[in-house]
């Protein structure tokens, strides 16, 4: 496979935001979308990065999402609010939510936002960071299109649905979990069978609902935990839709008409999200926090390690990413690369970035 | 393996009263402790049931717990108060702090609570089904003693660190997942060793980290997800360790004294929780939530099957189990029993019940 395109974070943010506006958008909701775009970006995580601006600039045009909304907070008690996002970029509206419940906590220990009327929101960790670069643990979850199938199902019925969980690391990044409760995502079930090369054990099942190996026999992903215990994973996924979907009273996962692939582009999705904020001066205080974790994080990092491996805090591996595309420039795949209008490398598949590979 | 005693679970529960009554522990703290183990051994996981009794009577008797504690509430914010169990059993701790999270719930809309000296406190899912008893939804969570490698590790830094979450489901028992962050617990790799069967793929690792099936060789857990795929389950893991003890300032897994196994049960362990309740009111409301809940649940049983399989909710096989016993009764080990003063079996090993390897 050989490189793609390469483009300095400042010119892709750029691009990215001009091509948004473009299509309709209005600054607050381009700012919003090209930030958690560039979050994913940064850190490697491709196929919540740049690539989605292409989609974005469709279901702007198409009419699914609004490009100037107006999004409203409905605080419901002292520590709870709902945002209305009028079927903006769901980024637009998450933001919104996550800085709600970021001051919510402030005042009350804890703030819970829900979103409804919203639309695909990118990578959950972009809001979970915010929390944790207020001082506080932030928690982010939506739920998605039906791409993976239940514990002991043959077909699709939850999303990838992630939970993302951030704190405060007391270093220059945080502590950062933003894991799909799947094993691998969509895409890279897709780039296996385009590649014909053998599927890890236990990601996916084929029609009848066996698990297998054989890209071409891959219908379904599994949940996280694979063959014998995916009941944790599919029960997790379901963690996702009872947080971002019935609680908030959007689409379940198996209703949402298709985000990519259907004919329609002008149709509301109705997709919810759930943001948590907790402030630590309001438990153990905030030096207790930090020295917990400095404690935790030295111990981890210093635990035994398999041979020629190396024991990883959650968001170390992303932010040395992070910290080698701000030196060499963030890969761009050949089709997103044409739409920003950038130079293509036509040895490059589209979508198959190595970024795909990681994310 | 023949079948253990199987014991009415009224007189089971009364058993267990008078046991630790007799260790010390004053009523509320019996009660307590008696409700979450009585949810566990109803349900199935004896893991977390009855057999505990035997631990918690040393603990009583050593003094590293409490037998008539003065726990204490101390509420920081509208939404969020800390519990000092006072060395309780953790039990007591923990049904303390998630009635004061769904009353703060009631009034702000979610309600947090931390615990700190606490201890063993059980099956976590015993305190999420509180909140959706009453209407809400319920998350709880503990750290506890290193049992599971880290990803790439080769040396336990975890514990199995539970996560419950459980909702109203509109019938009779709410949905309820209570999942350990390994794919097993530690006393079913006990059991594969004792009975020399072969483990599942990628549930625990030798002394150099390498993932065996090999009982005999087997050292470590694996966390959720495998030999490609625990990182997120390690990573949920920290999110158990994160919310209870480093928010809590209270004891890191690898730091705790050893729960059994050591020679001290003098010292308290200062164990910490987190217990949270969202009332659906504040969000979607209970009507919204309620029909959401009815479609989901209808929607995902309804799911196509493998062949030979049942798609289930998160807790479908729990509550059936609950039904059975209620008719059979509760299996209690040899080991229990005579601590009991049941009769024993003597072809039933010590600790291997059915119970124990279901959960």
């Amino acid at each position: 496979m050989s490189v793609p395109t390469l483009v300095a974070p400042d010119l892709l943010e750029a691009l990215l935001e001009n091509a948004l506006r473009a299509a309709g958008a209005c600054a607050a909701s381009a700012g919003a979308a090209v930030r958690a775009m560039m979050h994913a970006s940064r850190i490697g995580v491709d196929s919540h990065g740049a690539r989605l601006v292409v989609h974005y600039d469709k279901v702007l045009r198409g009419g699914r999402v609004k490009g100037t909304p107006d999004i409203a907070v409905r605080r419901t008690a002292a520590a709870t609010a709902v945002v209305d996002g009028d079927d903006a970029l769901g980024h637009h509206a998450a933001y919104v939510a996550m800085d709600t419940a970021i001051e919510l906590a402030r005042e009350s220990g804890i703030g819970a936002v829900g979103v409804v009327r919203s639309s695909h929101f990118g990578a959950a960790g972009a809001y979970a960071r915010v929390a944790a670069e207020a001082g506080m643990i932030g928690f982010a979850t939506t739920n998605s299109d039906k791409v993976v199938a239940p514990f002991q199902g043959r077909e699709a019925f939850h999303g990838t649905n992630p939970l993302a969980f951030a704190a405060p690391s007391g270093e220059a990044r945080p502590w950062l979990l933003d894991m799909a409760t799947s094993s691998i995502p969509l895409n890279r079930l897709l780039l296996f069978k385009s590649l014909g090369v053998s599927l890890p054990q236990g990601v996916a099942v084929d029609e009848a609902g066996r698990p297998t190996t054989e890209p071409s026999e891959g219908r379904t992903l599994l949940p996280l935990g694979g063959v014998d215990f995916s009941f944790k994973g599919a029960a997790l996924a379901g963690v996702a839709t009872l947080f971002s979907a019935i609680l908030q009273g959007t689409t379940l996962d198996h209703a949402f008409i298709p985000m990519v692939g259907g004919d329609d582009y002008s149709t509301p999705r109705r997709m919810g999200h759930f943001l948590l904020a907790i402030d630590p001066d309001r438990f153990g205080g905030r030096d207790v926090f930090a020295a917990g974790m400095a404690a935790y994080l030295t111990a981890l990092r210093a635990a035994p390690a398999q041979e020629g491996a190396e024991v990883l805090a959650p968001g170390d591996r992303e932010w040395r990413v992070e910290a080698e595309r701000e030196r060499t420039g963030i890969p761009i795949d050949p089709d997103t690369a044409a739409f920003l209008g950038l130079p293509r490398d036509p040895a490059v598949p589209a979508g198959n970035t190595e970024g795909n590979l990681v994310a």
